[in-house]
């Protein structure tokens, strides 16, 4: 297997700097693709080990781009989670001062967290989508536009001045990130995992979606994302992708899971993996009633009812 | 009040085509704003009646931009829903064929829309984004771009032609589209309505969003849409955009916000209004057990054990 990891290119993005927070990062070649679906096929081919992409974030919600090529096509598994926060800085070329600036650019992702910060500061600037925003930069570098939205770590490379740092409309804002491979065995769980699936309901009746959220709630799990996701069957027709606090080799998920697997029309496991809104090495208690101990105990329980010897 | 109503512009998109659909419009001036924003808080100003804008999407899901304003700011309420095929032509300059073809652009929103068909027949052009799929239009008639994706009524419009019309990824391609005005008193129900709403969970614990839909399901209420949005709080603080069959004044909806409003931190009620995917005039039958004339007797019921007459 090359040892090489695709991601959302181009260099200098935020996806960059929150992939190099990884240990594994620095012994793998890190190679930037044009799109979520290019690193993701990169992976799907076997070009890469594995592709780090956007999948959340705090402003937004789920990156709809990335959920969609995990509910479709040949599955992937997420095997590692990464938390950044996100500040924009406003990146001019050396000289340039707020009274010049006519246009701005950046992804158009990043438009709702400077909205706010333009409207007061720059309200007469005209905005032009950029494909990243460090194609942003660039572009302010080549004096296309006046000035772009990225991050501090951008300017350097592009010959460009920081003229205002920590922008975010939004307070702790953030983006999550997931490092996805092809499917193979879990990583065992650290004691504070997340579990990834995509669920397609059976048929449409009232509580059909809270039959499917009882499977977990009925096992003490709770849940950390739930994004509805057209299934292209038209207006109204919806998968759902979720994240839910545990790791598959948990009893309780396991069960949840299991119990899933019976009602929904699919199930598509995505994996098990250390959270990282938890400190490392923190191991996270699971509601009474809930634990493998407890689930075990039950279980030799009703074998020995079943046994006649209660 | 403004006999007025302010649409998601410019002139020649989706949205006004949709706009015109609805029997109302013809007796109200139209006119185009350059955001969602701006069309709806020209109805929050009181610059306009009423404002239409895109929410819901088969390919893409709920629209965020519309969503998020309908959940923060000063109240909105919806009153009426539009539902659009969408297929798109690809328009070019007259004389211009497929071969010519480098450079395509239309709104961003239109891209997963195309991406297959320009995969087989444009795999080499270069896609530039749009303010909209009618600037899309101007820009290729002013030489900027060789092609645009928009609606094949915008050809006439701006001196182009279409090389080819039908385009479509997804079968069933719709756009749902809402007329929102500000809150008064819902229009009459019709025997075939929606009901929008926003939740916002009071904790975290697991089967809180089940609770949430439980009260939807106990009352024989199916949901059409579940979309999470962010509530800025950081990653995994969301909200929950709903849309109910049924209308406030049947007893069973009415119940069911009245549980919500108990259990809920907050309830953000959104409106009750014809459902567009169901003929005018048709009316639907609610679920066994929860249909006015059942709720009333089984409530003239507990008043009677109430009283000693059972």
């Amino acid at each position: 297997m090359p040892a090489s990891y695709a991601y959302l290119g181009p260099e200098g993005t935020f996806t960059e700097v929150a992939l190099r927070t990884l240990p594994e990062a620095a012994t793998r070649e890190l190679t930037p693709y044009v799109s979520v679906q290019s690193a993701l096929d990169a992976v799907r081919v076997g070009e890469a080990e594995a592709a780090f992409v956007p999948i959340e974030n705090s402003v937004e919600g789920g990156i709809t781009t990335t959920l969609d090529e995990l509910v479709a096509g040949t599955p992937l598994m997420i095997y590692r989670e990464v938390l950044l926060s996100i500040t924009f800085a406003l990146l001019v070329r050396p000289g340039i001062k707020l009274s010049d600036i006519k246009t701005v650019t950046a992804h158009p992702a990043a438009q709702p967290q400077v909205r706010n910060w333009l409207k007061t500061h720059l309200p007469d600037a005209v905005w032009e989508s950029a494909a990243s925003n460090a194609d942003g930069a660039r572009l302010v570098q080549e004096g296309r536009y006046d000035a772009a939205f990225a991050g501090e770590f951008a300017a350097a490379r592009y010959g460009l001045e920081a003229l205002e740092t920590g922008i975010h409309d939004a307070e702790n804002a953030q983006t999550r990130f997931v490092l996805v491979g092809r499917p193979a065995r879990p990583a065992a769980p650290t004691g504070a995992d997340k579990t990834s699936v995509v669920l397609w309901q059976n048929d449409d009746h009232p509580g059909g979606l809270r039959d499917l959220l009882g499977e977990f709630a009925t096992r003490g799990i709770n849940l950390m994302l739930l994004q509805s996701r057209p299934t292209g069957a038209g207006i109204g027709n919806y998968c759902f992708c979720v994240d839910a606090e545990g790791h598959i080799s948990d009893r309780r998920m396991a069960e949840a899971l299991m119990g899933l697997k019976r009602i929904c029309l699919q199930v598509r496991y995505l994996g098990s993996y250390p959270r990282a809104d938890v400190r490392p090495g923190e191991v996270l208690t699971p509601f009474p009633g809930t634990s493998d101990e407890e689930f075990a105990g039950a279980a030799d329980w009703v074998a020995r009812c079943q046994d006649g010897r209660f």
